[in-house]
């Protein structure tokens, strides 16, 4: 369908006006992207997408998921097996994809593929059923000229720079070639190191022991493994890396005693953990990480409460980021506690909280960002990364944290083409929000202006410390 | 007060005259009412409801409950007690009630009264201390008129089908008779066993006994148990069942192994039981349910969440499901992690799930639903069955569980003639929820009336298995 | 900057005009201010506040907190230490609390502070950098008008009545200068004796002894500890007090056998108390408190679900209230049943219960002050007292509780200036919230007057027993 210029808005017309004048005044802007899941291989090599279903279906888990709940197996999608077993190609799968192209009607996926296929490929019409082949072939055939190379993307998305998220372990070869090119900057990498973090992820002892292999570390000591992670977070920080990230599905810190981390980290490695050991290793290493950035001045981020992997079968067949993770409740009061009480007053500590729990943004999180120098809110997640979920949230934060306290937008998207889309949706749903506030009269226009461009450019790189 | 035609809608005037559009279009569609607690007896025996305050008042536990959240007592309000002591006759307590008609500004039981009193009556008058005898004589007066008896109403509303529901004990005498009159169709009954899987229910282990005379079975063994189910479900759906129903304070759900479900049995029906017994009986029965749903097609309806008889001394007095019960917390994603692991993707086991805690809504019923093939999201359900309730209910599902994962609207009540109120106030909701977002030109007015139609008429079809 | 007349209304044209009819049909009405945390010595002495920074900055914790979330010291800000140490002057940190004024937009201090320096001073220009001198210095001189001294403000604002909030061991000294000038009545105490119902309180055993004193009652003993409450709270009620007030981290309330209690106590006096017990004592003073209730009248208000002082560091340096207090998570249902199940339906209790977890308001208080005749909901709290937390709380409430069973509006503050403008935001977004209702033709405009005045003005008198 064509995008109304006019998309999101309230519909009386005094606000709608005043979000278009806002709205206008940020929509130009360079795309920050602090923070997000694309591919570096795409930078770094800059080869043509291979087809549609691989760019808009195959990888995209909000895409997969609603289409499953509705009866269609990840086989007819052509979502690949770790047995080998054939699925569909991505002609048909597409075509299943579009036949139930109105299962999305009021989702953010269709807004963002809609944008997708308009920005991209000047495709107006409505996938269906009927136009499955048509715009099949037709972004195929697009998806080869030099204006779709990811890196052209990039430029035409008006991305001022674009940071991936790369494990502890993880070689950084794509980086390597980026730097080659003199690209770092555009794209940066972001310390992730759930895998020698978290106990529950595959193979963490292994990953321990390579820690220590690639950084000569002796990691099964905790001062050794702290040093091997500070290694790490100097050769990512080369790599344009401002910010670490950490995953968990509690918002839990710890500050245990010195004596009892070596005990912790020998149970872990000797398979003799108990119950709550793997989240209280979570719960520490957080804290670890704080206390490096306060050394190295990494910004840390925190998403807490995405239950991973709900359906074992979908796990076992196919692998992660399938759309089978959930939102649980988070405590971060609690939580957060251990950490906030040792560098929450700490000059130069920088954490973004995300979570996927709504009920603690008004209760919690505003309260706390607005009390914690140290703490910022990061912008919806997931699920919320959506015009009602924006709009819910600063409904709930800004009273408590007023505006400086929020960390911007970022995409956090696997999907290249969504990066315009999502911040397209951010920047509108922003323009709205404060544009009520203009109408209700307790918003001058011109501070209106001014926070939209706060929220849509300049407090992302505030927040993640990206050079002016 | 008179009813506004464009009640419910958005004030501004764009939004407003897209909505009266969209609400035109399904207004007179017919009412599809897939759950239900209406009497069986009103329709196989069609005679006149005795007076006004046995069809609005004494049955009626929002009325209640809040005339006596004011003062007034159950007594004052002529609600029988269970020891025959005298309570106020029918016209004294419609006069109470009339007197403190201020008291549901607001409310949706104002909004279900008003539009019973016209639509049923004629009467356009507010019911007030001062018109309280003139209604009552108006009321009582044409209640025996043919127009006003049950079936009639039925009639009179549109009503295409109405499911009401019984526990695996009744003797479905009522649907025996509308049997007889070919009404199964019209009438429906629905398989709810607390009865005999709650082990927190009056008599259980009586009632337990009681199965095992009218099925033959040895309900003291598991498998007898489970086949005395299989007999009753047989039987509920020759008088039009196609849902089953069960009601719990919490959404758990549990997969025994074989070897622990006669032990549990036992213990249960031998007094022996230990603390958290009922609570996994419960959870196991909603697994054992969907075993059977599997084989027999019925669609498994869970409400859970509320904490029922929360006053003692209105129990003991009068009985149930007079306005005690409160809405609790509940966790669906861990409470539902046995059963969506085990039957999630069976094709053709079908769940919708119901309940009372709002913040769960956005956080894990719809990215719950926008998964799992069995699951569906019922309505908004009691105290969110309300023009707000439903807008909060819309805003926080559709994003993440689109419009097809959701079971359409039912209607849940024990007044008759709240039907076409309750159904009319969803319809206008969801009228007014899908002209905004067609202001806000992120839909079709096309798309509009589709949806509009799904949500008000086909997705109840659909998620029951009713006939085409 | 400047007020507009229409603030805080919807956009669309036709609701905006209804908010304005309603809003100025309450305006003008008196302020009833029956819960609050301002100093009796002001009114009792009546002496000028001493500077704009002692009296917009210093004391407010809102203030404050936003400040320190963006780096400011709270030393730059001229909060007393404990230690004595020097903090800024008064002129040097209302300087930098001006040059940060931006942080304010969205929030609602910003609304009170624009509307106390113009109704009280007359000033419009917007606080910054800039104007920070001239305000400064302007507020300084007017300060010393007679206009401006405490007793004229609360006439200017039109305070009917406004309750203070004192310890059960306070002396009330300036309450006795205020009944010896004949103004118990415009001002009030209240009755808070956290100080000795609260075990994790400093002093706690200490100033149970001390409430032995004062009384002539063995508060040693369970018996002699209520006598003791008993004596104190008659005191109170010559001071003017109607209403208890009791702030605690959980909703919890217990109903103790007689033989438990006093060796609960006996555990708390001695030093011997186990994990539980801080808990529990609070929870059963509740239920003894309710008792009182019972006996004298006194409507008791629960505060629960604040977590104090998670800033250790703020704590130790300057003391409580400062802006480190976070919300959490209540329990209602659980929490309140052993209280309401004992109390709930004695004619004459009253509880009026706040909390800040909204969670709990649609699902589990609006149905239970639909219920219990002893419960009103107090209005929203703390971070919830500003329009849009008014808004929620009102989109959650009405439709279970109706209008008749909320407590109308508290100020809360510990800052006078602020209780016009609080009271005025309120009076705002209940008209909004009603003009809405009158726009989608759900309540006539006369009625929509009428609930105004309820929700401004009578239902505080009402709920809290003060005369006619």
């Amino acid at each position: 369908m064509s995008l109304h210029p006019d998309r999101f808005f309230s519909g009386d017309h005094q606000t709608r006006s005043a979000a278009r004048d806002i709205y206008e005044s940020v929509a130009d802007l360079p795309i920050i992207s602090p923070h997000g899941h694309t591919d570096p291989a795409w930078f770094a090599e800059n080869r043509p997408f291979p087809d549609a279903a691989s760019l808009f279906l195959t990888p995209d888990h909000y895409v997969l998921r609603m289409l499953f709940s509705q009866g269609l197996t990840y086989d007819v999608l052509g979502v690949p097996r770790r047995d080998g077993k054939p699925v569909a190609d991505g002609r048909t799968a597409w075509q299943r994809f579009a036949a139930n192209y109105h299962l999305f009607l009021g989702t953010p996926s269709r807004t963002w593929i809609d944008h997708s296929l308009r920005w991209a490929f000047g495709i107006d019409e409505t996938l269906s059923a009927e136009t499955a082949d048509r715009i099949f072939d037709t972004i195929n055939r697009k998806l080869t000229e030099p204006g779709l190379l990811p890196l052209a993307i990039l430029e035409k998305a008006k991305v001022e720079t674009i940071a991936t998220t790369e494990f502890a372990l993880d070689p950084l070869v794509h980086h390597q070639a980026l730097r080659q090119q003199g690209r770092i900057g555009l794209v940066r990498t972001t310390y992730r190191p759930d895998d020698v973090t978290d106990p529950d992820s595959p193979a963490f002892a292994a990953n321990i022991a390579r820690l220590s292999e690639i950084t000569g570390e002796d990691t099964a000591s905790w001062s050794g493994l702290i040093a091997a992670h500070r290694k790490r977070r100097a050769l990512f920080r080369e790599f344009g890396a401002t910010a670490t990230d950490h995953a968990a599905p509690t918002a839990m810190t710890a500050d245990l005693p010195e004596c009892d981390k070596q005990p912790l980290l020998d149970r872990l490695l000797s398979g003799r953990a108990e119950t709550e050991d793997a989240e209280l290793f979570r719960a520490q290493m957080i804290t670890e990480m704080a206390m490096l950035s306060l050394e190295d001045g990494m910004v840390l981020q925190f998403h807490a409460g995405s239950r991973r992997n709900t359906d074992p079968v979908l796990m076992a067949e196919r692998g992660p980021n399938l759309g089978a993770d959930i939102p649980v409740r988070v405590d971060p009061v609690r939580g957060l506690e251990s950490l906030l009480q040792k560098f929450g007053r700490s000059p130069g500590f920088r954490m973004i909280f995300f979570c996927l729990d709504e009920s603690v943004l008004a209760r919690e999180l505003a309260p706390m960002a607005g009390y914690w120098p140290a703490l910022m809110l990061g912008p919806p997640w997931w699920f919320h990364d959506s015009p009602r979920g924006i709009a819910r949230y600063l409904d709930q934060v800004v009273e408590s944290a007023g505006f400086h306290n929020l960390a911007g937008f970022n995409d956090d998207t696997r999907a290249l083409l969504s990066i315009p889309a999502r911040h397209d949706v951010w920047r509108r749903a922003v323009s709205d929000f404060l544009a009520r506030m203009v109408t209700a009269s307790t918003l001058g226009p011109s501070d209106a202006r001014a926070l939209a461009r706060w929220l849509s450019y300049d407090a992302a790189k505030a927040a993640y410390k990206l050079p002016a």
